[in-house]
């Protein structure tokens, strides 16, 4: 049995803030095994939490002042709001209130406050996101997805295995297939980037199985696959809205109610609600989509438990040490 | 009425080669208005045309020695083979015996081939290779696709000013909206290469529109989408391999013969199917997917004609010059 956790909720991030947040918290909590804190103003907050039957639960609102949106320039509005639901949120983990904070608002203003307010592993410049988000693909991780772009050849080190460990302890895979997204399979394929970074795996103790291409990401070759954040955020983008356009041309030619249309919709629904821990973080911070549901709220409060019941962050830190230390 | 060419078509490139180059060959010569010249080993290319009725169509066979497959150094072996079909079938077009050549095997081979023999566009230093792949967005000519990784900033305005020239003749748009992929929107987001891209863009006389996302690909917001072809090809590859994928999942929920089965590989086919002009070359030199069909081969010699008779190479050749005499 799972250990009970308390988990901050950024109740003012993403679209449909607070309404989904809240409505997140109530399903979590009904779950059982979380104690969650409700970031976000007090007022807005308990209006929608009066919405819904919470007798019972171990639900609490933490008050907060102001959101950092999308948009914004995340540290510099950090600073003019100290007690944003963000900032806010992760103060809690700071101080050892919450065990995890989960946020659906902008991913670059959670990325600052986390590491503002967490602290960033030894070795890492900035955190990475990293996680499955093709529904075709569901093992399988993809990182860097937009956190790090022009990274040099360490840093996609650092991505392989901050990416391998999240495979090992989120899919139980005992050693994991790293490779690098490239443009051909031989080592000499590539650009600059990945030409250098190609030694640096190879030579590292993590099961580098060398390039892989574009169409090779459904063909189960890897559990983990290193790219830049520029070509890993354009291709999460590129499957959202393939996987929309897709889901609208087949629902024009056989109606919006056909099985396909909902399957091919299900697909979509993989990259619209793409989120995950940051790797990185001296803390459980989990980021996901501004468009997330309620359910997806929920569902990220369970993978905070099933990352703090295996210990996810101390293992990452350990695992990039390790790596980092072999290349140095 | 167009006017009839003479097309070299590679009869030993690709992977059905000769039987699917010949096929595309007789069907070209059947439509009308091309004379064919198939270029390939003399006594394999009349075994496979003897397998169908050519009487009075205008196909002859050019003897050539050898082949340049995938995997090999094309600059090293169309040196070592001088005679090699690729070789060949562009010199017929220096020679100006044939209008255009047409092939279906290494796509390396055909540019390194239409670089020695035709030369390039004075102020290039590469080839490049663009057009619309992704069968949702079937107008929009992504450019790069693989040609050329780690592109310098000025080389993402050549890119950009080929394929307002493709899109301009191809699709009869006047004035091409030409966007840069990038992650974010604003001019600021993006990497070094797109950054320092975005202000020569912005000068040029192109309609240029700013940054585009991966999931604005699908929402007609451009013409043109300008990237590193590392970028390009990554993205070609996993459409080709989303699309397979796609088509497979639907097909083990609803049977492979299901309207939402064939229409997904409808889609997919697209992208396997992605080919055209090569960008760049002072001549006419066609290449495509080495799994192209008889079908697809045939549709390139129409595209020929197409260019031809708008002098696609004089007008893109003309367009550049005139783009990289502003930047200069």
């Amino acid at each position: 049995m799972s250990n009970t956790y308390t988990i901050a909720i950024d109740a003012m991030g993403g679209d449909d803030a607070p309404g989904w947040p809240v409505l997140g918290a109530v399903l979590a909590a009904r779950e059982g095994g979380a104690r969650v804190l409700l970031v976000g103003d007090q007022a807005e907050v308990s209006t929608e939490l009066a919405k819904h039957d919470t007798v019972g639960l171990p639900i609490e609102v933490v008050p907060s002042e102001g959101v950092v949106v999308e948009g914004e320039n995340p540290a510099r509005s950090l600073l003019a709001k100290p007690k944003s639901s963000i900032a806010v949120s992760v103060g809690l983990v700071k101080k050892g209130i919450a065990n995890a904070a989960v946020s659906m608002g902008s991913t670059g203003a959670t990325m600052a406050a986390g590491v503002i307010g967490l602290g960033l592993f030894p070795g890492l410049e900035r955190p990475t996101l990293g996680g499955p988000f093709i529904a075709l693909a569901p093992h399988t991780t993809i990182i860097d997805l937009g956190a790090n772009v022009d990274s040099k050849p360490s840093q996609l080190l650092s991505f392989a295995a901050l990416g391998a460990t999240f495979e090992h302890i989120y899919h139980g895979i005992e050693s994991p297939r790293v490779a690098l997204l490239s443009v051909g399979s031989e080592e000499g394929k590539g650009n600059r980037q990945t030409k250098e970074a190609f030694p640096l795996l190879q030579k590292s103790s993590l099961n580098f199985i060398g390039n892989i291409e574009g169409h090779e990401l459904f063909m189960d070759k890897a559990d983990v696959v290193v790219c830049d954040g520029f070509v890993g955020n354009v291709l999460l983008k590129f499957t959202e809205g393939l996987a929309q356009a897709a889901a609208a041309f087949l629902s024009k030619a056989m109606g919006a109610d056909a099985l396909a249309v909902q399957q091919i919709r299900s697909l979509a629904g993989a990259a619209e609600h793409a989120g995950g821990p940051l790797f990185g973080i001296n803390g459980l911070v989990i980021a996901g989509h501004g468009r997330a549901s309620s359910e997806a709220i929920a569902a990220s409060v369970k993978l905070a438990h099933s990352c703090l019941d295996n210990d996810l962050i101390g293992q990452m830190r350990l695992d990039l040490a390790a790596v980092i230390g072999e290349s140095a």
